[in-house]
């Protein structure tokens, strides 16, 4: 009953079988191999146009590269309040950008509505030398909670950013979950929706520890190389990172890993749902299932052995304790059975 | 009817005499002088303790370096969402402290309640790596509305704080307007209610350009030094500071000046309420006013000749639009009177 | 017989009145006022063309905003080895670029030659991600030894620096000083040689506290208000810094009083010169001396109420303890003689 | 004939299987894992005595934070003029450190010698606020030519620095040949003989990508878990870094595999050093072999499809163009025997 997070689980076996084809031989280091040279071909295709890719180990280092890349010290960037890039980077951003202020918006799910964001730029004059100026919008996809963007959505926010001249960052740590459920092209939900710049994340997906920075407009990617070789993120055998990568994009296995815990994910939460006295906060569309549960039935879930997040929810966490629970490629079905049976058990159902 | 910001004033001639007094004659430069050493003298008499005292030319950098002082870059800094170091210094706590994270709060007036602070902190967890740490709690002594903490306040703010381990700063900007209303003594509303550090404000009340931070415990002002030096912030003609503070803090001059600017506030906000339609969103404490005009008042009165901010609400601007005004150590009656004169005209009173 | 430094002086009284005369009424804050686009219009016709300038209180503020403007966090920096900027800004120019990599040069009496330069260069690859990419190199106008570059050999630096497009900047604390040595325009030792933008200063030559950045090419300019204002440099009573540049430029106060600093290191030097067993290390070309004396004859002149530097040599401090001496605005007669004759005593002259 | 670099060979054998092994189920991601645990352990058996250990990908990461630690911004780090923090790192010094200055120091085979140490030292005055503060000496080993610090050695540099209260850092990238070298306990060479922490290298002898920050005082590590955290540092499946770093240290793999690379260079430099013509520039101790050759057998090297760098000498390189050579745990005999073959024809010998 292993549901804490999907970065738990360790890896898919074509992954790692990746690296033992990759170790045969010399080759240049710093990315001038040609797994890497492979690696940007498959995403040209896969984006449908010619993008400037970066692998990075995890996706920290992803998001806060990409800020660096585009916001200058005096710039603000907005992004949800429960994102990763606000609460669980531990300043990354920050540090990165060399000071760049982040600022919080609220919104369901995890979600940023546009007339938040709008309301929000309203605080900051354009040209105004005190206030820092907005230059990125970070959006995630999907949310930390499970809630997943759709192409009009992920317009609709870019539209207003554009409108102040600034740069739309997808984080998409959970990109192939997001896109399992969404069912589009990799485009219609990124550049062609107004995304500059995205974290491609692979790691929580089936990968040991690969992410890519994507810029839909390879010339905004200029400073990205000395950037990321001065965070210590440029590998020197960077086969390991570009061998993984391409085996995640070959015959989509990215997407059939995500497919597998998205559907883990929605038998959860049906089950879950109908079991009286639980609440479902939003309703499952990536690998996210988010209840909250009567009484002391957590704390014996707990008990029997389960694992999964209670969850502080930024803004009001007043209304009743809310559960995080994630599954992954490898989650199996015997751990959601035996999950939903106990809770069944526990809420006296 | 200037009363467009205390920052927008010239300088009390006491403070200029002073600075024409300090011409005669080399002296040790970057501080080592006899004026500094007084100033530090005044400073300890004025606290009842011995205090750190540094000198710096503006308010931006001495909050920023205290800020510096007394925060890692992973570290959180809590502060009002209308404060000053939260919107008007484009980042530069940022800056200064290499990345630690702002974290805005909400409150009336500019006044953060200790349930708020307690609900933020609830956020971060301490020891977890994920997460910035909460470091410093920062309190604008006067708001940026003119309200006034009292030392009952401020010790309950502080107690919050205390409770994490955070060091308790106060931005005193306008400390002289928040004690001439306050009418205790300085040590009450500062370490003896639980402040580490301060940023002791002369500009905007009668000097040149002249800030002091004062570190209540020395000890922790062992980095200072450094990092106003790196800052380009250490005069090297240090007396120029020294020479203003010193005239600034002799003879009760600060609290004369200070108490010239609130009585003339008081004056503005009691006959602009007694017109109708003009609203006070909140009592006149120290030297700002903040009414909202019916109508087009507000633009009849520019149009008169007025000087005085609208003013954007952090939280929600939509209640109508609320304006600052702001008086100063030379406010003259005239002003106030032909201010009152015009807004009960266009009124219609 | 004082001769520490420049900056230990006091102000030239016709600073002083100019404040004096500031004071009259409110000013736009921020810079915004009639004072400051007087400056600007003088620095227009200073130096012949359009520039942007802008006004800071300090020298280190001055260099290190100019870097910050010019030079990415990936960048490098290179200049003297005996340069305020290496030396005396701890850690300033790293400070606010973000972390640019400072490259030490050696070379006579403070200043580089060009082959100097070219040898360092090739260390540092173009487009190499590992290396830190050279973007500005700094010249040091007066150096710290009293050396002033003609404008061709300003222009034969710059020639190197352009092959590798970087841009050149000028530290000009002492920029009065060597103008009044050279007699050229500003123009030709700044623009018309290929420097793009300059530290102006005013403070150690009979100001209180008051910097200029130039930029010959204002487009470069764009980022420059952001980063004084996060820096905590930008007054809010701007005519404080205005109207002491203002004075200064007015009548050729600024080369006057240079002029007299020149003159008095001259004759200084002069007669040094004639003292048997006193080596002067340089030629005396603006406000610096920089004598050896035989024996204990420097501890007896500190004995005897002198007060000057013994210097410690970059590159190699073994032949001798050079002292530097700095005349300044306000040296009397009377000093400088009592200085030779003291020396004189003690070499038993 | 590649000999271009330790680090574009790939990863041995065993390494690839511990991470086939360490794929097992779920595990506490961020390094609550027992094999975390195990590495733990490890480096305090290894060490001979309780070290704080932390894994990352990356030298410069390793490198970087280790410094970030032990150095405030206004600080300065010493190190050798070629050494890979200095040239080769793209500012990350500066960049994790907020601003330190990095001071370049030369010496023969890329080796401080004390006397320099102390030389350079003179320059930074104590307690004066202009002048960078000493905080780290940072020693390679072993060093970018393949020279080996003695115990005896590291301590007498370790004594200067420590007469400044400066820490003493050891970047080991090569530690493992250093090691090989020189026969003696991994404690000697470290923390017994002054080192306060150590970046142990993993990935140039055998990892995919692990690196450990040793801290031989595990007080000294307070801030390290927050500063890898922001840096994007701390992986979430933290198992891939343990698993490898676990494998590198059990039964003495670690040792075996420089040895290897170390008697590849010792033969191939015991060969080239026959060949009439061909100079080496240091005596070979690790894996790498420095020869200049004469004429035109670099150049025909190259064609002859030997791989291998030409070398900018800090310092000087006017005096014939040094070659580097780097053999691995990897380099087979007949890769030596066709290149010195080859070098021996080209030289006609």
């Amino acid at each position: 009953m292993f549901f804490s997070s999907d970065n738990a689980e360790s890896w898919a076996p074509e992954i790692l079988d990746a690296l033992a084809r990759a170790a045969d031989g010399p080759m240049p280091s710093y990315g001038d191999d040609a797994l890497t040279a492979d690696v940007n071909a498959k995403f040209n295709a896969l984006f449908e146009r010619e993008v400037a890719a970066f692998l990075v180990p995890t996706g920290t280092a992803a998001n806060s590269l990409a800020f660096a890349t585009l916001c200058p010290p005096y710039g603000a960037i907005f992004a949800h309040e429960a994102a990763h890039v606000m609460v669980d980077e531990c300043n990354a951003p920050e540090f990165f950008t060399g000071g760049a202020r982040m600022v919080p918006l609220s919104g369901e799910g995890g979600k940023i509505a546009p007339d938040r964001l709008t309301h929000a730029l309203g605080y900051y004059m354009e040209g105004l030398v005190h206030h820092a100026q907005p230059h990125v919008l970070s959006v995630t996809q999907a949310t930390e909670y499970g809630m997943v963007y759709t192409p009009d959505e992920v317009a609709a926010l870019a539209k207003v950013a554009k409108g102040r001249n600034m740069a739309v960052h997808m984080d998409g740590a959970r990109f192939a979950n997001a896109l399992a459920h969404l069912g589009c092209s990799p485009a219609e939900v990124t550049w062609k929706a107004g995304v500059d710049v995205m974290s491609f994340g692979a790691t929580k997906n089936g990968c040991l520890a690969a992410e890519a920075v994507i810029f839909f407009n390879p010339e905004q990617a200029k400073t990205f190389p000395y950037l990321r070789k001065r965070a210590g993120h440029l590998f020197s055998k960077h086969r390991v990172l570009a061998a993984q990568m391409r085996a995640y994009l070959t015959d989509g296995l990215w997407l059939r890993l995500a497919k597998h815990a998205n559907d883990q994910a929605a038998r959860l939460g049906t089950e879950l749902a109908k079991i009286d006295g639980v609440r479902l906060w939003y309703p499952v569309q990536a690998n996210e299932v988010c209840p909250s549960f009567p009484g002391d039935v957590a704390a014996k879930l707990f008990q029997a052995g389960a694992s999964f997040h209670p969850w502080v929810l930024p803004g009001d966490p007043s209304q009743g304790r809310m559960c995080r629970l994630v599954t992954s490629f490898k989650t199996r079905d015997e751990d959601v059975d035996a999950f939903v049976a106990a809770t069944r058990k526990f809420c006296g159902a």
